[in-house]
């Protein structure tokens, strides 16, 4: 490819360093053993060789790493354990510090803060604009914020307490405070020229934000329409006024589904007034999205958050014990419920053996109709009509799902067991079950929402916790009444 | 905001569609019952006047409509039942139609395409780029392709055809064909002079490609670059030569991931010689990312694809039916293990009740386990010393987590059945069922990965199976020698 470099993939680079690490500690072991088992000249000039080849190899290293994309030695970083990820991050050249931290997961990132004295911190911090100190600020320790908050000029103080005072999830908390904003009385030359005096562009600039003497937004002009147009056209007569903005306070979810819909690179961020604050960029909206969809699959498998892949023990325990507690708490519920029909169960032993099944379906099926009402409304689809017919059609799904599939359950039941009312009995459980599972289906996401609360967390572990135990309550109930 | 326009919330524009549909269907109804009910003069100038309120209502659901963004019309087509999304897609302009097909998700696009006849669908393809039209293309009849295709330019005839030959998962099945290249050896003034020359700039463009006669990548001018340098600066002093380039059978999932990681918003695409064939966006690529988060989130939950959530019940039915088989599948294996311990569970019915708990924690830690492999792998966190580290640790949590929890549990049953031994045979059997949820959650992923697999596919079913099967198994047959 002539002369495009071909940038290396991240886990050959990983592969290599994780080689030289390997040579590095054979080496090391190596002078180690030279200087315990020999005496006399050899010692002296063996260290030597082997030091040699010591800093060769982290020569080495260093070239490497320098030529990483920060986003890269992240995520080289993580995928080390803990002695040689912090032998990496002290040859991670310190101006590129603050940037690599910005990268790493939380979990990481504490154990690379841990390694790293106030004066590093400081340095690391500085680097950074303001929006990007506020996102590390929290993993921080006070005095290193205290240090770094000196050293800023007063319009990047004011930024800082400005972009610490909202939360993570806000737009507010994701907007940084690089932009250009332009007059409109002016023409394409002169926003040109101006353009051409400063050093460069921020990143993800595809719009010029036009504002009046007071700052008040009054439109956008995209780089497509400065570049197309002659120099001579005025600024108001290309201004984009059907502008998508936003305001700090907004939710950052929001903004994101914004960002997807309109195709958006950038959009300025403004106050109550119409005065531009900041401005949102797409880099960001990417990384928030791709966070929001991972946690979202750690809550749902009953992690608390992403955990360093390497990290003690200590800290994998605490990450997965709230879920499993509370599973504990549903399924000792469960088995009392059972424990209630012990006298069927002794009379009747085969349902023991089917019950789970009973329950089991209903929890696969209460799951799809959660994650089916659960995108809706996320999407906004269900208004207010919406809602009824939306119940009517699950209802209806699972009469005839628990029709289906339960005549095969019981008719299986009835190869096994030979007996007509078992298979009958089953068969209504499932139905019943399957009617449980779709009304909870419906109603959990519907009453979170209307009680503010975000439909999707916990959904799962409720409704599989309804159905396993209205599973059990229905099928040895029914047996009990009719078989016992 | 002065004169920026505040778009209006989709919701809200949701809601006043639906209004106007509400009130036009009284209108009608009453026209109808007026027609019915009543002779002579009066029901000459009624239907006028009604059918007057209802052009009117129909002009102002048509002024609503052309504000919105396509985006916009597409998700409140998604939101409305079958016969008001046919009678709003009716009033969206016809030179929309494209645009609106594209942004609808797969199930109601259906629905779209079965209301318009062969000219429209023709009149709507053919305002499309190439590659849009090879993402609709799955959809359409063939004689409709067959018209658009004849309307198409060579050019675009080529174009299409490469398109169609690329999975949809590939960067060649995302990328688009509008780019501008230019030489290197030229002077800012005359790019600018060359883009001025241009209608239009093509959407997300931040860059432009420098290529040499043949066509070959010679590298990037970032537009960042081109408005801060000087007129009379060559292009090739200026040109990014560390570019980020796919090929278009790369996975579409590795360029997301690039995308995300470096912060792009377009990249060229370059067969194996270095020719620039297209350009990949950031906008597409949201777009993927999303999409992918969703499938999963529904393979996840066993549904197969995404619903139209007003699909007839028939289709809703065969997307969730392949994993409620799958699940019967398993479950009636779990109930076949615990079939086999009837003798067991007749003598002690305790361990009925007490069954469902091993089963279930196992699962649940299986999952935690499993999604955090998932996880490392995706984000290529495991070399070859990663997995035995990885495996090591699992199965120590596993231990542990064993110890604790069973001692609880083990306690709780004593307090239920005052029964030392059968506390111990279940604190035993938790250990040894989270071994297993750990040796699987680890080994599975590994598996699949080392099958070529998609790791994440199916692995939740799996391990859930496993563990119920497992923990059924190793409970009862601890019990049945240690009790009975």
């Amino acid at each position: 490819m002539a002369d495009v470099d071909e940038p290396r993939s991240v886990q050959e680079s990983l592969q290599e360093i994780m080689d030289l690490l390997r040579r590095q500690r054979v080496v090391e072991s190596l002078v180690h053993r030279e200087g315990e088992g020999r005496g006399g000249a050899l010692t002296d000039r063996q260290p030597l060789v082997d030091s040699l080849v010591h800093k060769q190899n982290e020569a080495e290293l260093q070239t490497r790493l320098d030529a990483l994309h920060p986003a890269d030695v992240a995520l080289i970083l993580e995928a080390l354990p803990l002695d040689d990820r912090l032998r990496v991050w002290q040859l991670v050249k310190a101006d590129r510090d603050g940037e690599i931290l910005l990268e790493v997961s939380d979990a990481v990132r504490e154990t690379l803060i841990a390694d790293m004295d106030r004066g590093e911190l400081v340095a690391a911090t500085e680097q950074l604009d303001t929006d990007e100190i506020a996102d590390l600020a929290p993993d921080l320790p006070d005095e290193v914020i205290a240090d770094v908050f000196k050293s800023l000029s007063a319009e990047e103080r004011e930024q800082l307490r400005e972009a610490l005072s909202y939360p993570e999830d806000s737009v507010g908390g994701l907007m940084d405070f690089e932009m250009v904003t332009i007059r409109e009385d002016v023409t394409i030359e002169v926003v040109l020229r101006y353009l051409r005096r400063l050093d460069e562009l921020p990143s993800n600039t595809d719009k010029l934000f036009v504002v009046d003497r007071k700052g008040l937004l009054r439109g956008v002009l995209p780089l497509k329409k400065l570049l197309v147009n002659e120099p001579e056209i005025e600024v108001a007569t290309l201004v984009d006024r059907n502008v998508v903005s936003f305001h700090p306070d907004d939710d950052a979810r929001d903004a994101a589904t914004a960002f997807e819909r309109y195709d958006l690179i950038s959009a300025p961020v403004v106050d109550d007034h119409g005065e531009v604050l900041g401005r949102l960029t797409v880099d960001v909206v990417v990384d928030y999205i791709r966070e929001a969809s991972e946690a979202e699959k750690l809550k749902a498998s009953g992690l608390r958050e992403e955990e360093d892949i390497f990290a003690p023990v200590w800290d994998s325990l605490k990450n997965r014990w709230t879920w499993l507690a509370v599973n504990l708490v549903t399924a000792f519920i469960a088995s009392r419920v059972i424990g209630a029909f012990e006298g069927s169960i002794e009379k009747l032993v085969a349902l023991a053996a089917l019950m789970p099944i009973v329950a089991g379906i209903g929890g696969n099926a209460g799951n799809q109709t959660i994650t089916m009402i659960v995108r809706a409304l996320a999407l906004g689809q269900i208004g207010r009509d919406g809602a009824r017919k939306l119940f009517v059609k699950e209802i209806t799904i699972a009469l005839i799902n628990g029709l289906v599939w339960g005549s095969i359950i019981g008719l299986v039941a009835w190869v096994f067991y030979r007996n007509i009312e078992l298979s009958i009995v089953m068969m209504a459980a499932m139905t019943l079950n399957l009617l449980l599972a779709a009304l909870a289906g419906v109603l959990i996401p519907l009453a979170r929402r209307w009680l503010q609360r975000d439909p999707a967390v916990g959904s799962s572990v409720l409704i599989t916790a309804l159905t396993d135990s209205g599973g059990f309550f229905i099928f040895l109930g029914l047996a009990t009444v009719f078989l016992i």
